[in-house]
């Protein structure tokens, strides 16, 4: 998986790596290992790593190093915990590395209006540690303890988007600095404002191709006075599902409803060493007041009951619950561990709630015709889930398969009106349907945006955005 | 208030009226009347009548008529329900005003994913009376009775956006025109995704300025099983607000939560025919199950009493509960009706949530000092409030000394952390507060991406940016 990346890259030029030398010094560096640990992230892309390395401390150093960069032309691939699915953090065309290491402090913490400010480095699960005591927490978990700068920049969520909402609906303005070098402050500190163009929303999701994030404005959320959390396990996926979608549609306000399959029961039991029932199974918790958190359960444990669930098995204590969330976390290495030497390719359809069961059993069926091992797991409360294809690195014909399989669950979800990647983002592994889920003419708008904030393509080239005649239509 | 905008304006080419003419028959006009018509809105700002009126009806007259105008170089504007109090819909550069009141259908109502289709011109109250028997809704309720569009257009709210969001949080996608005449789609059915810019909050907010909107994928919410709603008096200001404040600290999900001073009351016992105690009040609304509603209501009085809030008084029959928020909606109606012959001049700064009770007594204050009559009422959960400064129309004198309040008042949130519209939106009438609010650079960005989408300028010229030199910074 070391092969270089076919795409055209220049040498940095001498005088570039002086100039960034001299302001840097030992935070500047072009050490081949230090390059090679940037050149891949989870995803199964061949490595590609950066020609240098730069760890900015502030805004301002990052405002100098992309002005060294325009002075240069050199490709500009911001950093953050390196846990990115689709090839966001590769260096495909070369360039110089900005990893956002060194900038992980809380700015400040604004509990009467429950905001946090945030350099970009800090991670969620740091965050959630300096917030203990506080009476507030931060609800935004994707599988890996991921940078915020990094879960902005892709859009991320997680479990608890079904309450929450995603990273998109828990960020109240940014700093970012773009291409010209100008260090802009998006939104700001009251809940809403209607004051001009949305550049927050703009600068979320666009993966450091439009700015590079330095500063975060995030909002927290009160600690729920009361949480319960339980499993129940049903008959089949489409029984699983379908208590799912009536929970939704009722309007019950779960904090986390997880769907995982038998497949990813078995790797979760060997993995964390739980002993749950080898069924389709969900994980739901309830967050409220005491008696909110009772009438929820009740709703739900009824819903399930006529869908044919078994008995929720409750996780009362602190510590079970903690058990029960880090188990659903360790999901993608529990699958990972189910073939050794594997690699996942994992996928991240999310469709409307009422398609749901029909997509995940079709994706179900879609996976048995291969033979390929593929457990399924989602954040189904949004409609979203994935499921981790488990591949030889070294067999190309299996990774080709996985690749089509990968793309009849997009042809299937973008036919049931969803969307190619729900959290994950596009970075190089999801171009291919950008333009069968956007079309040709809001695309051309993406890149008419692009062109004016990035008029060099320096910040992260060849992410997102397929070149205009190279994208491929999906049949 | 009649006299021409000083703007620069060319007449329409006659070829361009020939061409609409010919397409368009009598939905086409150029006729004074119909100009007159769409030549003001609520605000107080002079009119501005366009040279012309089309109303389309489908997404292909729509990229028909923004093809004519680029070809001829015309100004476009479009125009929902006229409502719009920030001089959004003036034609200060003459041109084409584009009516979408014939696009008024509700295309699809999708229940079972909580969702609906509709055309810009579909009305909020015409929404929910579609709506009416599916067991939904659509919250976001700004005082007038807006169009979608334009809501969607201006990034409007309303009194439930503390528990149900803005209609930012509330449109998951939408097909607008853009200045090339091609029509785009954003975002999609599903509940969330990562794939590409957000284009779809690109254009909430842009103000007609980025493109037409032609169609709206708007979320729906399940009707609460059940409601309450209360009034309570508190012996001044400051106390009203504090209650508010804790009660958003405390993280009760409270549906609306609105704050009205004693003038404003006294407005509306006038206008409305009600016997409500003059003070400084707050009208309440609670949202859940029974015993969800019961539980929110009990600790919002306990919080209420504490800071010497009297008790509340119930509107439990559902037509007691429309009158008092019919009464809360026709608060500006009421508080021109203080001053026959008035116009009013509406403030809408918001600000975070602690600043409020600082922000709001500061305000009274200021109106005070000034002998201007400005009553004070206030979204007050998302710490949005406004005042409307009652000004005779004919008196430049009170006009200019009611813009130094406004002025004064926009000020003081910005020095508090907040943005000079919390809803209304910038139009002509906030231009001025966007440098000091965004700075040069993030108000450069804006300007780069209103180039790279409309190059002649052609989309409600003259909107939401201030010219770069002309920007007047704040002292």
């Amino acid at each position: 998986m070391n092969a270089p990346h076919p795409e055209a890259r220049l040498p940095l030029p001498p005088a570039f790596i002086e100039q960034m030398s001299a302001r840097f010094g030992t935070r500047f560096t072009t050490s081949e290992g230090v390059r090679a640990h940037h050149g891949h992230d989870e995803s199964h892309f061949p490595d590609a790593a950066p020609d240098a390395v730069v760890f900015p401390s502030s805004t301002e150093e990052v405002t100098a190093i992309v002005d060294a960069c325009r002075a240069y032309g050199v490709p500009i691939v911001p950093y953050g915990a390196g846990s990115s699915l689709e090839g966001h953090i590769l260096a495909i065309r070369g360039g110089i590395t900005v990893d956002f290491s060194e900038m992980n402090k809380v700015l400040a913490i604004h509990g009467e209006d429950m905001y946090v400010v945030v350099q970009p480095g800090v991670t969620r699960k740091q965050l959630n540690a300096e917030l203990h005591g506080s009476g507030l927490f931060f609800p935004i978990d994707p599988g890996a303890d991921a940078s915020l700068g990094g879960m902005a920049a892709t859009r991320a969520s997680g479990t608890n988007a079904v309450r929450y909402g995603t990273i998109r609906e828990n960020i109240l303005g940014l700093t970012a600095v773009l291409a010209d070098g100008r260090a802009i402050r998006t939104g700001g500190r009251a809940r809403k404002s209607s004051a001009g163009y949305d550049l927050t929303h703009l600068l979320i999701g666009s993966e450091g191709t439009l700015g590079l994030i330095t500063e975060l404005t995030v909002r927290l959320h009160p600690l729920p006075e009361a949480v319960s959390a339980a499993v129940c396990a049903f008959p089949d996926l489409a029984a699983a599902v379908n208590t799912v979608i009536q929970t939704i549609q009722l309007g019950v306000p779960v904090a986390r409803i997880e769907l995982v399959d038998t497949l990813t029961v078995q790797a979760i039991n060997r993995y964390s060493k739980t002993t749950l029932r080898e069924a389709p199974m969900l994980f739901f918790e309830f967050h409220g007041s005491p008696a909110g958190v009772d009438e929820q359960a009740q709703t739900v444990q009824e819903i399930a009951r006529e869908h044919g669930g078994l008995d929720f098995d409750w996780a009362s204590r602190p510590e079970d619950r903690s058990r029960l969330w880090a188990a659903r976390h360790d999901v993608y290495f529990a699958s990972i561990n189910l073939r050794p030497g594997c690699r996942g390719i994992t996928t991240d359809v999310c469709v409307p709630i009422s398609k749901l069961a029909e997509c995940v059993t079709g994706v179900r069926a879609d996976i048995d015709a291969t033979g390929l091992i593929a457990p399924i797991v989602g954040h189904v409360g949004d409609g979203n889930f994935h499921t981790v294809i488990l591949v030889d690195p070294k067999d190309a014909d299996e990774i080709e398969r996985a690749e089509a399989l990968n793309r009849r669950i997009v042809e299937r979800a973008l036919a049931l009106g969803g969307t190619c990647t729900g959290e994950h983002g596009v970075g190089i592994g999801k171009q291919d349907f950008m333009l069968a889920e956007h079309g040709e003419a809001a695309l051309d708008a993406m890149r008419l945006v692009k062109r004016a904030l990035d008029p060099q393509d320096l910040l992260n080239p060849g992410k997102i955005l397929p070149p205009p005649q190279q994208a491929t239509p999906l049949v």
